[in-house]
C-alpha cells in the first residue's frame, strides 16, 4: 500500500486476487480466471472505469444472479468460418477465450473468422477482443450491445446501449494501432462522475425524461444519452446493435435486463471479426508501420492504441494502483 | 423533355445512353455497361451528387486518362474467403460485378466471404455495394477511400478522403437496412455548393489552409474537412482507411492521385465484407423486420434505407428528372 486511499497492486497479484474474489462470489474456475484476466488487463492499459472497479460490478451480479457463476459457454460452428458461442448467462468473457485459438486459425486458413456470442453480461472493456487479434498478426472489429441507454436517430427515448465498437490492426515493430470507443458523446461513468461531484455536464451529452436536452447530470441519469456526431452517430449505434445483438441471435438492447439490478442476466451479444491482411500481402503490418509513422510525424495525427500499451508495460513494471475501496472490495 | 431546365429519362434510356457516352469515351463494353449501371442505380435512388451528374466525371476521366478504358479487373483468391481484384486503372465497378455471385456464394458457404480492390478510380455511391447483398440476404459492410481531403483526430491537414463506410442488412418484406455515410461533417459537394451560391457554410464542418476553422467555403475548398463528431468519426475515417487502402494493398489517401485533374489514376481502394446471417438464424431478417419497425414505429427512430429504395421504385415508374446540362453532356 502507497498511502491510506490508494493500493499498488503488481499484476499477477491482481489476477491471484480478482481469481479468488470470483470463486467465493459463486464463479466456475473457468469464469473466474476469464473475467480476472479482463479486468487486469483494462486496469493496467489504464482505462479504470472497465478495470478493477468494475470488477465489482461482476462480483455484486454473480452474487446476485445476473451472472450464473456455473455457466460454461456453448461453442457451436453454424458455418465453417462461424464460430457462435452462447454464453447460457455467464460472462462475456469465457466463450471468447475459449474460441480465441480457433478462430485465429479460422481466420488464417479461410481469411476470414467470425465469433459470435449471445446471452451474456456486458463486456467491459471491449478493445481487447480487438487487439488480441492483432497481437497475431490479425485485423480485428469487435462490437456489442448492453442495456438502452442511448437514443436512436430522430429519438428522444433510450434504444440502444453506448454500442461501443473496437478496430485493431498489427504494426510491425510496435503496438497495434487500437481504436475503442462508445456510440455515445461520452461514456455513462462520465455523466455519473459529473452527478456525484455536482458538476453540470457539457451540452450535447444527452436529453432528460421527457427527451429535451438537459446539462443536469442527475436529469440526464433518468433520461438519455445522446449519439456522438448526430445522426451518423446513432447509425454506428445502429449498426453495432445489428452485429452484435441482431446477426449473434443476442437480446437487442431494448430487452436487456440492468447489469446493476435485479436477478437476470441482461443477455447482450457480441461480434468479434478477424481478417489475416498477411494472406493478401505479407508486408501489411510493416505498411501500417511506415503509414501510422507518416500520420503521426509528419501530419500530427493522433493514434489510439500505443498510450494503452505503454500504460500496460507500466504497470508491468510498477504495477496498478486502485483506490483502497475497489481493492477493499475485492479482497474482503 | 419536360422542361426547359431538366430532362426526364427512364431507367433503361438513361442506361442505354450512359453506356453509349462511356464506349465513346474509350470505354470497353464491360466497364461501360458497369459504370453505367452505378451511376444510373444512384441516381434513381434519388442520389444525385453520385448520380448521371457524376457520370460526367467518368466520362471526363476516361478522355483525360484517369480511368483506363481499355481495363479489364484481375481478380484472385489469395484465400478461401477472399477475392482480391485489381482494377489495373479502370473503375471500381467492374471487379465487384464480375465477383458479386462468387461472393454471394463464398458467404453462404464459409458464412463470410470478402472482396478488396486496388488500382480503382472513386467508386461514386457506396452503398449500393452493401445494399446488393442485403439484397440477397447477406449483411454487407463497405468503406472505401480517394484523394485526402479530411483531416485526422488532432491534425490540421487532410490525410483522408472522405472515406464513406455502408452497411446493409436484409429486412423480410421491405427494403434492407441501408447505412451509407462519409466520415466527414458533410460530403465535399456541399462546400462546393455553398462556394457556387456565395452562402457561409457552418462551423465545424471545415478548416482553412492555415488549419484554423472557416465558415468560407472558398478557404474551405483549398483547406480541409473535419470529420462528423470529432475524435471519433476521425477514428472511423482512420478504421476506413486500414480497411479499403490497407488491407487492399491500394494507396493510401495521401498518396492518390485527383480525380479531377491530371492523367493519373487515383488507384484507390475498395473492401466489401459479406456475411450470411441465416446460417447462424434462419429467422434473421424476419427479427430485423420487427426490430426496425419497433424503432421506427414506437420509438421514432429514422431508419435509413427504406427512403432510396421508395424513390428507386418511383424512378422505375415516372423516369429520372435530371438537369437539362447533364443530359447534354452525356449524349453529346
Amino acid at each position: 500500500m502507497n498511502s491510506v486511499d490508494t493500493v499498488t497492486l503488481q499484476i499477477d497479484e491482481g489476477l491471484r486476487l480478482c481469481e479468488a474474489a470470483a470463486v467465493r462470489a459463486g464463479a466456475n474456475p473457468e469464469l473466474a480466471a476469464s473475467i480476472a484476466r479482463a479486468a487486469v488487463r483494462a486496469e493496467a492499459e489504464g482505462q479504470a472505469s472497465v478495470g478493477l472497479g468494475h470488477f465489482i460490478d461482476y462480483l455484486d451480479s454473480l452474487r446476485e444472479g445476473r451472472i450464473d457463476g456455473r455457466a460454461t459457454p456453448l461453442i457451436t460452428r453454424p458455418a465453417p468460418a462461424i464460430i457462435l458461442s452462447d454464453a447460457r448467462g455467464g460472462a462475456a468473457h469465457p466463450g471468447f477465450d475459449r474460441a480465441f485459438d480457433d478462430l485465429v486459425s479460422t481466420a488464417k486458413t479461410f481469411g476470414l473468422g467470425l465469433f459470435v456470442q449471445k446471452n451474456a453480461y456486458t463486456c467491459g472493456a471491449l478493445g481487447p477482443f480487438a487487439a488480441r487479434l492483432a497481437e497475431v498478426g490479425l485485423v480485428g472489429f469487435a462490437a456489442t450491445n448492453g442495456p438502452a441507454l442511448l437514443v436512436g436517430s430522430g429519438g428522444t427515448r433510450p434504444v440502444y446501449c453506448t454500442n461501443p465498437m473496437a478496430f485493431a490492426a498489427p504494426v510491425a515493430g510496435g503496438p497495434p494501432l487500437l481504436i475503442d470507443q462508445s456510440s455515445s458523446a461520452t461514456a455513462f461513468v462520465n455523466v455519473r462522475q459529473a452527478a456525484r461531484e455536482g458538476r453540470p455536464i457539457p451540452p450535447g451529452w444527452a436529453l432528460d425524461a421527457e427527451g429535451n436536452p438537459t446539462i443536469d447530470p442527475e436529469k440526464a441519469m433518468t433520461g438519455a444519452l445522446l449519439a456522438f456526431g448526430g445522426a451518423r452517430g446513432a447509425n454506428i449505434a445502429l449498426m453495432v446493435e445489428v452485429l452484435s445483438a441482431g446477426v449473434s441471435g443476442a437480446k437487442w438492447s431494448l430487452d436487456a435486463a440492468s447489469i446493476s439490478q435485479g436477478n437476470e442476466n441482461p443477455g447482450t451479444g457480441l461480434f468479434v471479426l478477424a481478417i489475416a491482411p498477411a494472406l493478401i500481402d505479407p508486408d501489411f503490418s510493416a505498411r501500417m508501420a511506415a503509414q501510422l509513422e507518416r500520420l503521426s510525424g509528419e501530419y500530427g495525427v493522433h493514434i489510439p492504441g500505443p498510450g494503452k500499451a505503454k500504460a500496460s508495460v507500466a504497470a508491468r513494471l510498477s504495477g496498478m494502483t486502485v483506490p483502497k475501496a475497489v481493492y477493499e472490495r475485492i479482497t474482503g
